[in-house]
């Protein structure tokens, strides 16, 4: 004897998800029994409009239920400044902070060699395009700083090098709260060299 | 900016499995993005037919689709050997080892007057009806070492005294390949205790 059927279909399809094993699966299964069936139809719902509903803005490449996401949509913003990040929820992550009033472009990656990930299978040219299109005076880097990440930045970098663009990098640095102690070498030889004068 | 209602919908859902956090069900409900329309449809489909499909089987209580589970409409398994286990997916791990011929009863829980869990709470009185009326020989309790699993296992065993019937419940003790210096003095002072002669 095994689990019925749905069940067993309900544990392949959890195991289908990033960090989620067998037994994790199996637990998750298990546990719609006890959910209300309103959360399960939801659920059931939200998982079908999935691939019906959410688009990516066609001019920054975030998730949105539109042709355009609220930030490209929003006339109050800043459409002079542009924020280059990796991936949809890191833009997210910056909305959630509040301050940043420009708008954004998705990558939808980083270049890596390594994972034949090359400059033309991330959306480098949309960007090249947007900065001639629309009138950009500074393009921020917000990508994290791996290999991958400063490769990606150093090429965005030579690509933009002809246009009249202003190209910054998010600070890399002492995060807030840290003890200095237990922080790595290389971000400390990153925070002594952006170092600001105190005004 | 937020996410897209549908993704926000999505997040809300896997927030209410065991063990998934905020982050996690963030990275579950983007990764969905990249699923195949089946895969998908499957699982909305599986999740919408828990509900309607799975059932407890009525004499054992373990997960199925019909009015007995496989166990229980089994003609060839030994009817007169009872398995007592706390959860279905015991069931489903027991099955799997695929030696045991028996059939099985789910108490769907454990005795715990902390959580107040009392005996009415759980199916121990099924169980009782199940010895009265079925040709019951042997009950063995495969319940976990735990305070409430040793409550429970007391209180099935003072139940059961008038009855005709044995009572074994499954061993502690040293697990195969264990290395015997990592054992705790609990499970040690358990294998000695239960030490059978060498045959």
């Amino acid at each position: 004897m095994n689990y019925p059927k749905t069940i067993i279909n309900l544990i392949d399809c959890f195991k289908k998800f990033p960090g989620i094993g067998e037994k994790s699966a199996e637990r998750m299964a298990l546990s719609t029994l006890g959910m209300e069936e309103d959360a399960l139809n939801l659920f059931s719902k939200s998982l079908k409009e999935i691939k019906t509903k959410i688009k990516k803005c066609q001019k920054c490449g975030s998730l949105t239920e539109e042709e355009l996401c609220e930030v490209c949509r929003d006339e109050k913003r800043d459409h002079s400044v542009i924020c280059v990040v990796e991936e949809c929820k890191n833009v997210i992550l910056f909305e959630k902070i509040g301050s940043f009033k420009g708008i954004y472009h998705v990558l939808g990656g980083l270049i890596s060699p390594l994972e034949g990930i090359n400059p033309e299978d991330i959306h480098i040219s949309e960007l090249l395009k947007r900065i001639k299109e629309e009138k950009i005076k500074e393009v921020i880097l917000a990508i994290k700083p791996s290999v991958e990440g400063e490769t990606t930045a150093l090429y965005i970098k030579k690509m933009l090098e002809s246009e009249d663009v202003t190209i910054t990098k998010i600070a890399h640095g002492i995060p807030m709260g840290a003890d200095i102690d237990y922080i790595d070498p290389l971000t400390l030889e990153m925070a002594i060299e952006d170092r600001r004068q105190v005004s």
